[in-house]
């Protein structure tokens, strides 16, 4: 029996704070599923290892990765993670490790491309759909006709500047790079600095969920603005907090000021995945993996 | 003799002020090209048609025009101008115009779209690239690999929000939905609102300079955190002020904060086909619709 006509397909959220497996069908329904905290680089990943020689064998690996990775099949460090504020991660070759040990082909992008891909695939009528995850960081994907963009690296649409509003104007922000950049104010770390608690621990009339979804919108009708992307799904763990979606799509209407009306109120949305947006998308990327394998 | 065995192409750069008709070769080298002011719909393409008849006949006609435009091949008001403050022009049929009179097959998109298919086709390397014009107006497009995102509708770039500097807060800007954002606070008819004078036309040490600078420089980087484009092609009117290109550029490494050293500086450029770049990207229009037509 050869690997490609094993039937399930392996898939890796790989996440900054914990790894997501999953077993799948060709069709992307979900076998099995297991989740392991990133610690080192070694000890995680001999931990994944273990859990898919337990599984039925696979036919391919995708691997959804937290970034800044190399998503350029050019390169010879393609499939790595590269610098990383998680140092021992830098340079940790990711693909290479699976493709070793597993003797699979290995499919390989951002964590959020994966999600995208996976939400436009339920979305069949939006050609262009932006995937944003807000959680300990914000990181965002864009898939363009069902594939990702790419560019010369892979979009970072956390690190843009939203318009500060009047009650938030003395936080620095966070961000080693540009202090008071979108993730600098907005991902949950910014929001445990300022406030010393997550947002869905706030009350409920506390001014960080108003400030919170302002941000969001701002990135929401800039998405809209700069790609007339049909859909902009948010997920990640702020966007847990209750009615914190209503209040983004309140304030993006107002953004869009009539432009379109409608537009906020009914293409920001919820994965329809769900938490397994970059799990489903991760089975995507190993199914296109093995896809051009068997065709070369 | 079909229309399909014609040696030449046609090329519409309809703009709000005035459009730009050329004839080309298959390869876009432009044969003749002659300029009319835009008045009245049926004045305006009444002229551009006289002008076509003059010349050799073309096989296919591009038209890379100002928006908003129906874009949408599967819609019924395909070619369309749709409602615009040029009110005599809201929708006008600009493709039904000229299938009509020349009974060629057309091609349809917006001017920046053409625009930056022209200069995208010319940077090959470039997996994604964006074009800008910065005049009576702010749009941008967005080729990812050889084509033009159209998502939901076209981009409108020209519509996300800045942030203000200390030294411009009071200008309340002149768009007639957003009031402040870019259009309304970097284009031409902005900086003349607040300034009474063209950019090029006020003395070199005029705060004005460093202001509109970082309002296109927040554009570049947005585009490059949004897209990870490899290249921002900025032209249009107001980017002929000279020293302009240096700020922006200045500008945005700063914003950039040492993430991608030398982005900014290399990466932001102007139209390597200078004010040709609509003309051309609509003789590409034509191609592309020829090729469509006799492979149908």
């Amino acid at each position: 029996m050869t690997a490609g006509s094993n039937p399930l397909r392996g898939g890796i959220e790989a996440g900054g704070t914990k790894f997501v497996l999953v077993t799948g069908t060709p069709d992307q329904k979900i076998v099995a599923r297991h989740s392991i905290p990133t610690t080192s680089p070694a000890e995680t990943l001999a931990r994944a290892a273990d859990w898919f020689r337990q599984q039925e064998p696979v036919a391919a690996i995708g691997i959804a990765s937290f970034g800044p990775v190399d998503i350029n099949p050019a390169s010879p460090t393609w499939g790595h993670i590269q610098q990383t504020p998680k140092s021992d991660w830098s340079n940790c070759d990711l693909a290479g490790f699976f493709a070793q040990q597993f003797g699979v082909p290995i499919g390989f992008d951002t964590d959020v491309n994966a999600a995208a891909i996976a939400e436009a695939q339920n979305q069949p009528a939006d050609t262009c759909l932006a995937y944003v995850t807000i959680g300990t960081g914000i990181g965002g994907g864009v898939v363009v006709n069902g594939a990702p963009i790419h560019g010369a690296a892979h979009p970072e649409m956390g690190h843009i500047y939203p318009r500060r509003p009047q009650n938030d104007r003395n936080f620095g922000g966070i961000c080693p790079y540009h202090g008071d950049c979108l993730e600098g104010l907005a991902s949950g770390p910014a929001i445990f600095a300022r406030w010393g608690a997550n947002l869905s621990d706030l009350p409920t009339d506390h001014d960080a969920r108003g400030i919170i979804a302002e941000y969001l919108a701002q990135l929401c009708h800039m998405i809209f603005a700069t790609l007339s992307a049909h859909r902009v799904v948010l997920g990640g763990g702020v966007m847990q907090t209750p009615g914190l979606l209503e209040l983004v799509r309140a304030q993006a209407a107002r953004l869009d000021g009539d432009y379109l009306p409608g537009r906020a109120q009914h293409h920001i949305c919820r994965p329809v995945h769900g938490d397994n947006a970059g799990a489903i998308g991760a089975l995507l990327l190993a199914e296109k993996a093995l896809d051009q394998a068997l065709n070369v």
